[in-house]
């Protein structure tokens, strides 16, 4: 791409949408295209937008209490064991919840459960009409073995906010984004793509990664949005070359900064779906979060990049709150919705 | 590619497939690089392997049968009206079937058929414990509205042999390749595929077409089997450009040689799925059938391509009974299959 249609580009990008961070208030007084390269603003930052989708979900489930005084929308996230990850997750999601006015309950079992028990408590929460939306958090911490699979499609189809099981990940392959629930981090991610102003229809979309969390849902929804989809794994050859032609890019691999900064073609807009600790004795922590991408170098050829932390992560969780909104209101209207 | 690699992978083909056409006997001792493109032979016969595997398949039917005197394997066609293409299809099926030792029974509904009664049809053949596979024709040619999804996943999943209700899609989608059923077209293009030689994994992979019977499925087939995979539609731009980077070019989109030669990768391997008809005054029918790609033009610069008709058209009817066979085998001995 020349580099005047990026900048052109960049420009529509910034004036749309409000959301988007920038390091540089007066671009347009500059004509150096390197200088705007390196001063570009394009962190586009998923917390900011999270927060603006979580007040207006907010400002939605009190309008319609309004008129339906009964309505509170109800997310059950059952837990086995207690993986650190896992805890600070469910923590961002529980705390996200309250601010909407979503009522979620943790359902926090020992890691002795078995497959059994784990199905009987999902059967429960299938069977409870006050429970909206339910989430089974990943990876199982259980001393026992458990069909991960069979877990997730055990979730009815409609209370499958996590838009995870066989049912959903099938609609969405075949292009019904209307009918089930779209998985929360590839929704966060498309969220994340709009509000950049690119247009979707015909660009070259390159997904890293082809899990069923992140990689294969983000293609599916790249190209039931038009775009020519390229997706990519670990048996990919000439990843750099790929990656070059891409105007989005998103990755998801669980590398750290794998993806260097001079792969990225200027211009594109990178979405970071990896989220890795790496050790920084700097730190009192004594690590810092990177993503799959090296953002200090990328950010200075992509339009648009998004941070870790920061990035993906909040908007997952909006999602989350976005599918269990949206299921309290299917469940109060039915088709209505 | 070089030419020379071409020609290498070309006679690697040639040396492990039996079932390959070649228009020329003789290449081994040529050594000029364009007579041998121009001479090469490449023509990938579907029809020739579909009938060794219903030859395998019958072969299979027959000993299981020495052992399990009562097993016989039992695929209902379900047709709602009398389109012209689709009694083509189905006498195709039944033909197949005869010749395997598959039951096929056609249950031929009038177009005047609802939706109600429909299901009602399909209900009693998933309660059938001796029925093992229902396909239903696709378009169906009736005069009430039905909601052809809602038809497809009706059927239930272990007697999907077509492979395309909601649940063996996410299956697909998500690389569980070994417990549901392998939507047929896009498995018979694997099969062809395979049977060229070509390295699949690594290699890259162009789909033209995101169709949930065509394109999508295969899309997902070639991803799990490790090519990198782009796919192509009506929103794609510079659809030549991409097409010209593509090991292995698989199309389907229903447009008459709308893919011309010269896109064509050299030594690449070119699956058809299109079958359009074009008038034809020199034939006695008044029409001729062709594919979606020029085949003429591209047979030079492919190492091998399938003809329309005899290409993708028997392999889809083989799978179909492929998987009605393994249907039954499941049925017979359960997991031990």
């Amino acid at each position: 791409m020349a580099l005047t249609g990026f900048l052109v580009r960049g420009l529509h990008c910034y004036r749309k949408n409000s959301c988007l961070k920038t390091n540089s208030v007066c671009f347009l007084q500059t004509f150096s295209p390197i200088f705007q390269l390196e001063e570009y603003g394009k962190l586009l930052s998923g917390s900011d937008i999270a927060e603006k989708i979580q007040t207006s979900l907010c400002d939605q489930v009190q309008k319609f209490k309004l008129h339906h005084s009964c309505f509170t929308p109800q997310l059950a996230i059952v837990q086995v064991g207690a993986r650190k990850d896992s805890n600070t997750y469910i923590r961002m999601k529980m705390k996200a919840a309250e601010k909407i006015g979503i009522i979620a309950t943790h359902f926090c079992l020992p890691s002795t459960t078995n497959q059994t028990e784990l199905l009987k408590t999902i059967s429960h929460l299938n069977l409870n009409p006050s429970v909206h939306g339910i989430i089974v958090q990943m990876p199982l911490d259980s001393a026992n073995m458990i069909d991960s699979t069979l877990i997730t499609d055990s979730v009815i189809p409609n209370k499958d906010v996590d838009g995870l099981n066989t049912i959903n990940q099938g609609k969405l392959a075949v292009g019904d984004l209307a009918s089930g629930f779209l998985p929360c981090t590839p929704n966060g991610c498309m969220e994340l793509i709009r509000r950049t102003g690119i247009l979707i229809e015909g660009s070259k979309a390159v997904v890293v990664g082809r899990s069923k969390i992140v990689g294969t849902p983000t293609a599916e929804l790249l190209k039931w949005h038009n775009a020519t989809v390229t997706i990519c794994h670990s048996k990919t050859k000439n990843l750099p070359e790929v990656i070059a032609d891409a105007d989005i890019l998103v990755v998801g691999i669980g590398q750290p900064n794998m993806v260097k900064g001079d792969w990225i073609k200027p211009g594109a807009v990178v979405i970071d779906c990896g989220i890795n600790s790496l050790p920084d004795t700097k730190r009192s922590t004594g690590y810092r979060l990177v993503g799959d991408v090296d953002f200090e170098k990328a950010r200075k050829r992509a339009s648009w990049i998004t941070p870790v932390p920061g990035g993906v992560g909040p908007m997952t969780v909006t999602m989350l709150m976005k599918n269990t909104v949206f299921a309290a209101l299917k469940s109060t209207l039915g088709n209505k919705v």
